[in-house]
């Protein structure tokens, strides 16, 4: 009788724990998070054929990334694969279809991180790697360092087996004439300008456009390792050798397990003095407060009082997700584990 | 009678503002700090003619920071004036001085921060740019972006009258011999390594001289503000395009009139990857540490536990200082309002 009670008090035991563990287990839930860039994308400029496009090719890049993590592929390699589609599209700000200078070129910028490791790789301003976001992986795996520039970047690239293209081949007809109407509306705002310092003035016109274009990806995978990165193509008519915040861990990238994976979108320079994602980062380790929480105020809180125009994505451990913006829209979408596959553009979008 | 009470009652409590606005107001109290580098400098094998070289080099730097305090002139002001006297020095790796890459050129990296504004500049990689704590305030003050790289950067330098010096300017023979022996030193060890992944091994070798040339100014002014300034010529025997964390705003530079103004030296990497500079702000912000609690967990913790060598300097906005650092040695020194000015070499040293 005793040994009965025992027994049947060890059995009820094991299979609490049991129930516990897969309930607790992080390793069955996994998502991926994508941006497509943030800014003034209005609805009535936007003709429905291209809405689709843009759609379609987010799906198609959420897909990718969720494929990866389904068959049980790292976070890291799941949010390469999605940024490569994108990079690969003329649609998106980032690899083919980048923005061009002031002087007409294609200057790219890349970074990856790993939460798990806390491992970093970067690219900037390089302008021959067809997918800059495969140059940022290979930078953190194959070389001591993290955030490598320019030919210096493009070299390491070819030796470790990256395709390497011509420049012309990021060239795409509608990026040239976004170019070269902001130069000319710069021009003509300077000709008019009362203001001689050269400071303030000329960023406004840079912005006219209002589109922030990078693409980014966040990602959870079955074993509980975050990853974060993002590719663009910087903003048009930039001066050539500028540098935004999506090559900067802690401004544009930021992953760690303990918290969450964020890659943001927008005004650069401001998320670079505010160190965005690193903050949200902070503001959900160091004060308790949850991912929705903490990416809303940094986003719809700091840089709304600082001017500075943009939005981001994050994913947390447990896989909440969270896609704040504080401009007029942003490209986003997220695939969870479920397969479902949703992408928004305008503010007021439900996920479709 | 009930008016002499009301004029007394009125006398008293104007007199006692008078009072806590005096003890209170921080316009009085103004300091600066900072850093010529970090890592393995060991008593032993340093000549004392060589380490009084640095020393009275070092108290030339604070002397510079501490007058323009002194008259008056802002935070931003003290450091770069102080910077520049180290990066005019063959003795700092900064400016006149600066390491060599492994295709035997100087490429350097600097930025500023201003507390007050938040505002930031930097460049990185630039080579024919005299001072490029002073390209980094005029990316600041001069133009809408943050970081502006190479060429880029020398271009917009030249057209607001930075002084542009020959490549040539900033040859050190001392610098070349080093770069020549971690150039052998990696082949010997790649020669012999069994590892041939070329990802980890050859980051030892370049470590191995183990001292982390970077100089650094922290400095808060009689009005209440805080800024920081970082420069470097990188690691000895670094890849082409290698960008450290002194250029990175949050990592290697940060300033927050709200906590403090950082500024770092070290195994860049580590401080890009863990945020240093930024972090030590968010742990006093977030989670109400002292500054010194606040660089002790990132330096002396967080730092030590990644493996990441070297050491920050930091000043709060009631002239608080802190001077942690990990590796063997760093140089160091600051000069507070009543004019003394100490310098320090090794982990025991005491101010003198």
């Amino acid at each position: 009788m005793k040994l009965q009670r025992f027994i049947l008090y060890n059995l009820i035991l094991f299979s609490w724990n049991l129930f516990a563990q897969t309930k607790s287990s992080p390793m069955e839930n996994f998502a991926i998070v994508m941006h497509g860039g943030a800014g003034a994308i209005l609805k009535k400029d936007m003709p429905p054929e291209l809405e689709k496009q843009y759609s379609d090719k987010m799906k198609e890049a959420l897909q990718a990334g969720y494929d990866t993590l389904k068959k049980g592929g790292t976070a890291l390699s799941a949010v390469e694969a999605s940024i490569k589609i994108l990079e690969d599209s003329p649609l998106y700000n980032a690899g083919k279809g980048s923005a061009f200078t002031s002087d007409g070129k294609n200057e790219m910028d890349a970074s990856v991180m790993d939460g798990k490791t806390l491992k970093a790789g970067a690219v900037a301003g390089v302008r021959t790697i067809k997918n800059p976001v495969s140059a940022a992986r290979m930078v953190m795996e194959k070389t001591p360092h993290v955030l490598i520039a320019g030919k210096g970047a493009e070299k390491i690239a070819k030796e470790n087996g990256l395709e390497i293209v011509d420049t012309s081949y990021f060239f795409v007809q509608r990026r040239w004439d976004q170019m070269q109407k902001a130069k000319k509306e710069e021009k003509i705002k300077l000709d008019h300008s009362s203001d001689t310092s050269g400071s303030i003035q000329p960023l406004n016109d840079m912005f006219n456009d209002k589109k922030f274009g990078t693409v980014g990806a966040v990602a959870l995978d079955k074993f509980g390792n975050l990853a974060a990165a993002t590719s663009t193509g910087g903003m048009t008519n930039k001066k050539p050798g500028r540098v935004g915040d999506s090559p900067i861990i802690g401004a544009g990238t930021y992953a760690n397990n303990a918290t969450c994976a964020i890659s943001c979108t927008g005004h650069g320079e401001y998320f670079i003095r505010y160190t965005v994602a690193h903050d949200v980062s902070a503001l959900m380790e160091y004060k308790g407060l949850t991912l929705e929480q903490a990416a809303n105020e940094v986003v719809m809180k700091k840089l709304v009082a600082a001017g500075g125009e943009g939005g981001l994505i994050g994913i947390d451990s447990k896989g909440n997700i969270a896609m704040p913006f504080n401009s007029i829209g942003m490209y986003r979408g997220f695939a969870k584990k479920d397969g479902k596959i949703s992408v928004m553009i305008y503010k007021d979008d439900l996920p479709k």
